[in-house]
């Protein structure tokens, strides 16, 4: 095992009806302003935003707010957002919302303090002062709830990058299952196939003796491949849609992820699909995480069999591995497919002539390392491999 | 799953040589002068308070000693480093040691800032109010370095009580795996037995449909299985001293045990065995565990069962659940006693006289609820009926 540290200190409020708490916790942590973000008309249309401010008003927090954020967050409303935030004098954001909600709240945090441009922070500078941040999650997925990471897109180039910094974890997050009931199928499915990547990314590593974190993602992933067939079938299944919930934070906070290698190529190829064509980063996921594990499947054959047998329940073929390996990622995408997931790239709007282009920027974009992964490391030859497994 | 609250926002430094940054830390939490806080002989012999020290200085923080912590940690010591901390202007509290010492500079830290006597908190007042504590951990065991629990023996009467509050949660914890090598044998075994009985008092529910923290549970349950023999077999073992200790904290510091009732019934009953006859906590679990479970066994067959097949790899006897669930127990019982621990109330130096007084001290000592264990409730004639399992 690695050495590492590991701090999350979010405050986790789980539960019914939590949501008409967050006033309570904005005080508690220090906010008198709070601006509220948010992303389109579903949490007004749901009522949860007057909730939330009622919760506000009854705590005496003053606030102004900031919507339309939308899915793969831009660096516009991030810019838009720091100027209200200097202008109205607010001291706590507060997000409501998924992960891109999050994601640009931490990066308006971040930004406001800065003389600079935030985009810094998106360049490796690292982020040492945040106006601090509280969450209303309205779907189990990103993980941003409990992490101090950010992605965010720059409009000029549609490059996607991320941040990440103690300072940018939420103080609190407020997990309500019962606010993801409302969510449609294909939405709730790419949340439980975000999870699952959180999982695999961690998983996939070339340290070795580090069975606690092994087990650790291998009982997130049986509790996920439980309980996402239940909150398909039937989307008021309060349970299941806490049980994500839960696996979802636990699944990125890193406590799963501390003392090894990982992996993130499946993320990293994926952020170029988001960016060229607005996909779901979930439905991008599902297309690209069969993709990259068979490329890489010879790189550690008994890892993808562990994954196979322990996660998967499949028998192992002690004569031959590699089939076991297979069966696991088949399982994998078979898995995502039923949840109603695109299967290849045509499905999620992609063209076979933009692999060249997607897998250059994947390389090449933004930070100019020329490779990407962490547990085989990819230049752009063999993402365009890769990019080709997804047609 | 019921609502909840989770906060766990101890800094944790894992690995080799961590002790060395033990002065930075200090410093970054705020303290100018540290109480350090060890038990024996052991820290010196092995150098590990010199390392300490130095670091300390390198830092330019201050500090005084107390040592002399012993396990079951007695209220005598903490009186008296509440009046040095006092008289000395102490503003952080370190903690070189396990469990024991752990507790027992929680306490002091609780009392310093306190009018009352301390013992009030282990009595039920909440703790709202501590100077900051920070660890440096020999031994992976009660879970201490990452929760705002504390268990002190009141010498008057010898209760073994326990308080609790987010102000004794340690603002950092060290822990190098390293320096658990040098442990004896059987203080290994005892660490290990309370790190699965941690495991085990969370897993016993009464709440339905927690998938995510079963799996989690049994994902560190699996881990010692799998990591316990290795360790015993080879001391100086530093990956399977690794996985053990991060299980450890993951155990205890309440990631998987929230949004379900938990038992503790072999606690609280192992807590009079300790308080009676000195035992070592964890061995007095090992006599405690197995008594419990297999009275409780009818309570909810399946859920032993469960624990059986996913815990131990025993096979599902579907025409006979019972029979599943008692081999269960009766691995978990081999398993303690192939580490070198005691296997009945004997061995541990009790005595079938005793049991009644027992069994009252249980139910009726210093906090007098006349009942014991959240699995199943247990009065004073069933706890007698338990230490009876045990002769």
């Amino acid at each position: 095992m690695d050495n590492f540290t590991f701090y999350s200190p979010t405050y986790f409020v789980f539960g019914k009806e939590t949501e008409n708490e967050t006033g309570k916790y904005v005080k508690r942590f220090g906010g008198h302003k709070a601006l509220i973000h948010y992303g389109g008309g579903s949490v007004k249309k749901s009522g949860l935003l007057d909730r939330v401010k009622k919760s506000l008003e009854n705590d005496g927090i003053a606030y102004c707010e900031l919507g339309g954020v939308k899915p793969n967050p831009r660096s516009g409303l991030v810019y838009e957002g720091i100027d209200l935030c200097r202008k109205e004098g607010v001291d706590f954001i507060l997000a409501v919302g998924g992960g891109s909600t999050i994601d640009s709240a931490k990066a308006i945090a971040a930004g406001v303090p800065y003389d600079g441009d935030f985009w810094d922070f998106y360049q490796g500078k690292p982020v040492d002062e945040a106006v601090p941040i509280g969450v209303v999650l309205t779907i189990a997925a990103a993980g941003s709830e409990g992490s101090g990471d950010s992605v965010i897109t720059k409009e000029e180039g549609m490059f996607k990058r991320s941040a990440g910094g103690d300072a940018m974890r939420p103080k609190f997050s407020i997990l309500n299952p019962a606010l993801t009931q409302t969510l449609p199928p294909y939405q709730t499915a790419c949340g439980i196939t975000d999870i699952m990547a959180h999982l695999y990314e961690r998983y996939l590593t070339n340290t070795k003796d580090v069975e606690v974190t092994d087990r650790v993602i291998e009982g997130l992933l049986l509790t996920m491949i439980h309980e996402a067939p239940r909150v398909m079938a039937d989307p008021n299944n309060y349970e299941a849609r806490a049980n994500i919930m839960w696996a979802g934070m636990l699944a990125h906070n890193n406590c799963c992820g501390v003392g090894r290698t990982q992996d993130w190529a499946s993320h990293n190829l994926e952020h170029e699909l988001s960016a060229m064509y607005d996909c779901a980063h979930g439905a991008g996921l599902a297309v690209a995480m069969p993709a990259v594990f068979t490329y890489n499947l010879n790189h550690d054959v008994m890892r993808f069999a562990k994954a196979a047998v322990r996660g998967w329940g499949i028998q192992m073929d002690f004569d031959n591995p590699e089939r076991t390996a297979k069966e696991g990622i088949e399982a994998l995408r078979s898995f995502l497919i039923s949840l109603g997931m695109p299967k290849n790239l045509e499905e999620l709007g992609g063209k076979e002539e933009d692999i060249e282009k997607l897998a250059y920027t994947a390389c090449y974009g933004d930070v100019e390392t020329g490779t990407t992964g962490g547990f085989v490391v990819l230049n752009q030859k063999d993402c365009e491999n890769v990019y080709r497994l997804m047609l």
